[in-house]
């Protein structure tokens, strides 16, 4: 997508690139800081292997180092317990004097307030808008609704579980929408993140961390997965007019801030009723607008990456294009 | 709203601020560098007249001098003819050298690009955010969408048609339901600028002007207002479940951009057909996310205050509550 937008990049944003570094776990740390071209970054992507450089860094201050990297894109897999290894590849960037974008929303949540002070200190910037929604910027519209209270939230944040209960409304058991998931490609082989309400949870979290500005944990959330739902259930719900999603929840209270993921059976005619497969929703109650909802139908398979793209532009993007 | 939200924009925005300069055609042109306090201009909005500064400031531009006018709110009422005198007064504002804040979108339409290009070359801004949506930053959304491509829209963007078809569907006829509106204090007393399609079409063009860069004119858009709607026909597509909706549409296409504003009938389990009251909502279609939809349900009394205050924050708002 960086390839694909290069020109614009360049004329509307005054932004040039080139790839100085790739890691991954298959790959081990290459870097080359005269710039990697992209054929090579794609052929390396489908290969099993790489001829190391020489001499290879060995950790990722190392490799950040030899890349001269003034921008990390982190996109390791989400781990709930620790956010690791992401939260300390993010702070070595940050330490080594990069921006750090993240697709991951471990570090949100283990380690928001720490990433984003020490990215205040440094001067750079900690960006993550791909972490909730597939890259629609939900964390950069908050930036857009200055001193507004945000008193809580619902929605819809988990497709996987979302398009397993329309295969379920018809006709499909668990184990066989959850089959059907995988073969699409929307569910991960290890669907239990999604199927017990984990990455729903995580999501959750961090829009209540950054947005509420409350650093929630996840054992606060009352959560509760799919996995008990039968096909019965679902498809009797679905004939009654309250089909079952889902649900993210937020509130505020006196003491902080409560929430919940949980399966709940939403009247058919309310928003959330009709988020249909890999979409997504989510509606804020602030003090101004009462009501603001966001929905994101049928995403792009580019969205995600857009959304890191974004974040480079918000992190290096020429400020004359504010006025456009 | 701004003394309200005072503390707030000094401890989070560092923006402190005082009132030199009020104008109205009523008060005429009032300015005091050293400052007018709130109350004092509280009383002025409920008092007939008020006792000229000495010497008077005759025009806009004595008046912007005489109160040393750092930003300047604009908030004359639409004219579709050729957006004065806002265009003027804005003019005024940016050649003085004070930003430009607007809640009145005719000079979106009939002065969009010298007015973003003399902002450009004074270094200031033209902000105009409360003019669609009621202050929701759909504007600034799409600076959150760099890059990307915005092939069409379509939406409910005039609240006084939206409740005069509700009230139709109840049983009134158009009259009645004009009245109604109008007692409620939504419609205007001269409310044909909603009923005849010419709001919700300027509002179409500012969004056509800002977000497709494709600068078009009223005419070409193909405009018709529910004045000819029968309370009959109202009812009956209700009862059918295709309601009636004041209908916003823009496509572009190999020559430009097409749109138009007319009464359509709306499948009832569309989103559009359950924005009631005064909501309002419109659907993004994008070359990376197909359909990105924001949605304003029941504004409060504040919304289009806020979002002038959105904008003052956006043009002089300190840069550290980026990374919040």
């Amino acid at each position: 997508m960086l390839e694909d937008r290069r020109t614009e990049l360049l004329e509307r944003q005054g932004i040039a690139f080139r790839f100085t570094g790739v890691a991954s776990r298959r790959l081990g740390w290459i870097a080359d800081p005269a710039g990697i071209d992209s054929q090579t970054l794609l052929a390396l992507g489908n290969s099993r292997s790489a001829p190391p450089p020489d001499p290879a860094p060995r950790d990722v201050r190392e490799w950040l180092d030899s890349a001269r990297a003034d921008v990390l894109f982190e996109a390791t897999s989400l781990n709930v317990h620790d956010g690791q290894p992401a939260v300390d590849h993010i702070h070595a960037a940050l330490q080594h004097g990069a921006h750090a974008i993240t697709a991951n929303k471990g570090p949100i949540v283990h380690a928001y307030r720490d990433l984003r002070d020490l990215a205040a200190t440094r001067g750079k910037r900690f960006l993550f808008e791909s972490t909730v929604m597939d890259g629609v910027p939900v964390f950069s519209f908050f930036d857009q609704l200055p001193a507004i209270r945000l008193q809580g939230f619902h929605g819809i944040l988990n497709s996987t579980t979302n398009v397993i209960l329309a295969e379920m409304e018809n006709g499909l058991s668990f184990e066989d929408a959850l089959k059907k998931a995988q073969e699409l490609g929307i569910a991960e082989t290890d669907a239990s993140h999604d199927i017990d309400g984990w990455d729903a949870a995580v999501k959750t979290a961090a829009l209540i961390t950054v947005l509420m500005d409350y650093p929630i944990k996840l054992p606060e959330i009352d959560r509760e997965g799919i996995r008990e739902l039968t096909g019965n259930a679902v498809r009797n719900a679905r004939r009654d007019g309250w089909p079952f999603k889902l649900v993210c929840r937020a509130k505020r209270t006196a003491n902080g801030v409560e929430a919940s993921v949980r399966p709940e059976k939403i009247l058919g005619t309310q928003p959330m009723a009709r988020i249909s497969g890999a979409s997504s929703y989510v509606y804020f109650e602030t003090d101004i607008f009462p009501g603001l909802a966001l929905t994101e139908e049928n995403p792009g398979i580019y969205a995600t990456a857009y959304g890191l793209l974004a974040d480079l532009v918000r992190a290096v993007g020429a400020k004359s294009d504010k006025n456009k």
